[in-house]
């Protein structure tokens, strides 16, 4: 077998773990993920009889094909040499020599890797399961503000190929499978989706869970603002948000600690207090990171 | 017609803007050059009957799909909005949001092209002819190190659709076209490819020019030396080098004005004057900046 791996960003959600997987079974890699995989990922994974992928901690001396991510921040720890990169996000990418890249703007890794094997992918029902997951996941099914046109004609045609026929009712069983925060450690519930930037040499973090109960975490909200607390101050943040965003009243409570003034520019809002209710924000991606960056690069 | 422009690196060579007409023409784009087309390109411009692109010395308020390159440094003045890039070149990019990126490590942006839309390419003859004449002039007949086995065999496919009967004679005709410094002022020798690089914060330009008789740059040496020392010191460089290739002979003269350590740790040789003769080295991109940025990265 081979010697190279496929692997996604580190705190591995489901499009970063399923792309892997069908990624590597096509090309005959060998699937990772940058640590261990969420609840989420654990239905998908069972609901099309596939085992959870090698934890590789460390990717000393690996190559590498990076899926779902691209900045070094993501990256899981060791990586030096990159084979190649697929991918969804905004590009921040430097390396010393000309490699394969494929990324287009839209809701998922699985909906590129879809158009670029539409062939292999039709004729395997665990591939296009695993696909259709990784979409309904990162799009929150078709109610990002990421999600396109592409992305809901590939899932229907995934679908029909995993023999699922009702996509909504798969999504929500799928979502709902780590939508509780209830049991779980704070520490745990910001981690489940957290992603390091480097915003004009300062660190920012930005974490988000999806809940289809706001109050669940309103009702622990102190504990959130302490820990987020000791989170920026262990670690050299600049800036430590949470976002704890609503997938049935589509909308995001904004935690954060670091400079309210950030967050009252970036969103237009005022804020008095520890967090901030933006109704309509879905996406750390498209409605978070970037007008954060922007306040940033501003100065 | 569309807004939206599809241009190539400044100092545009065969390759970029080639690639910007063919790509341009498939999309409904316009193609565009950063700068004045070189005697080379002009010459397969001609062969296939296409008028040169509009030059478009500043891009404020455009829309732009990068070919050929990505590096900020590389990119015609004024460009702010980005669509998306096509290239082969090593990535140093970095923007705000998710955008379509297509990089293969081939031996030119034509091989990319030609690999996307292979029936368009196929069935236009005027579009395999500019490919094919942009494969030839950035792998250098074959000879460069950056060729790959599939530039090769789509050279062969694009030579029988533009009606192309000996390879290798039409690109010794191509390269002729340019290869002769005689009468030609040094500045313009240099510049006629010549590209910015940032290696850890220091700003390193190298230019390269292929010629078919070496004794020609030989006999102008001073005059070269003299230039680009004046070039180093107005322009803030800290180090600028000037690639003289004979294609013939498959060798380049490398000239240098900056710290002597940093070309002796490069490329592992002992220079005693202001150049030094690499035999086998054929290519910028993989054969000169990656070294040079190796010691610089090293400090």
């Amino acid at each position: 077998m081979s010697d190279i791996y496929v692997i996604g960003h580190k705190a591995p959600d489901t499009d970063t773990v399923c792309s892997a997987i069908v990624y590597a079974g096509i090309k005959g890699y060998k699937p990772a993920t940058a640590g261990p995989i969420n609840e989420e990922t654990e239905f998908a994974l069972k609901q099309f009889g596939v085992a959870a992928p090698e934890i590789l901690e460390n990717a000393s001396g690996k190559t590498l094909v990076l899926v779902d991510h691209n900045e070094p921040g993501q990256r899981v720890d060791g990586a030096e040499k990159i084979l190649a990169i697929i991918d969804h996000h905004k590009m921040n990418f430097n390396y010393p020599d000309p490699i394969f890249i494929h990324v287009e703007p839209v809701g998922s890794t699985a909906t590129v890797i879809a158009k670029m094997f539409p062939n292999e992918v039709k004729a395997n029902k665990t591939y296009a399961g695993l696909l259709l997951s990784a979409i309904l996941s990162d799009t929150v099914i078709f109610k990002s503000p990421t999600t396109t046109e592409e992305d809901k004609k590939i899932a229907q045609e995934l679908a029909q190929v995993a023999g699922v026929s009702d996509i909504t009712k798969f999504g929500v069983d799928l979502k709902k499978a780590k939508a509780s925060i209830k049991g779980k450690p704070v520490a745990d519930v910001v981690h489940v989706d957290f992603k390091d930037y480097d915003f004009k040499g300062k660190k920012v973090g930005i974490g988000q869970t999806e809940v289809v109960d706001i109050e669940e975490v309103y009702e622990r909200k102190d504990e959130f603002v302490k820990y987020l607390n000791e989170l920026k101050n262990s670690k050299g943040y600049d800036m430590v948000i949470f976002m704890a965003t609503d997938i049935i009243k589509e909308g995001t409570e904004l935690y954060y600690v670091g400079n309210s003034a950030i967050i009252e520019k970036a969103f237009n809002v005022k804020v008095s207090g520890p967090s901030v209710w933006l109704p309509g924000v879905m996406s750390r991606k498209k409605q978070v990171a970037p007008p954060v960056e922007k306040v940033y690069l501003e100065g």
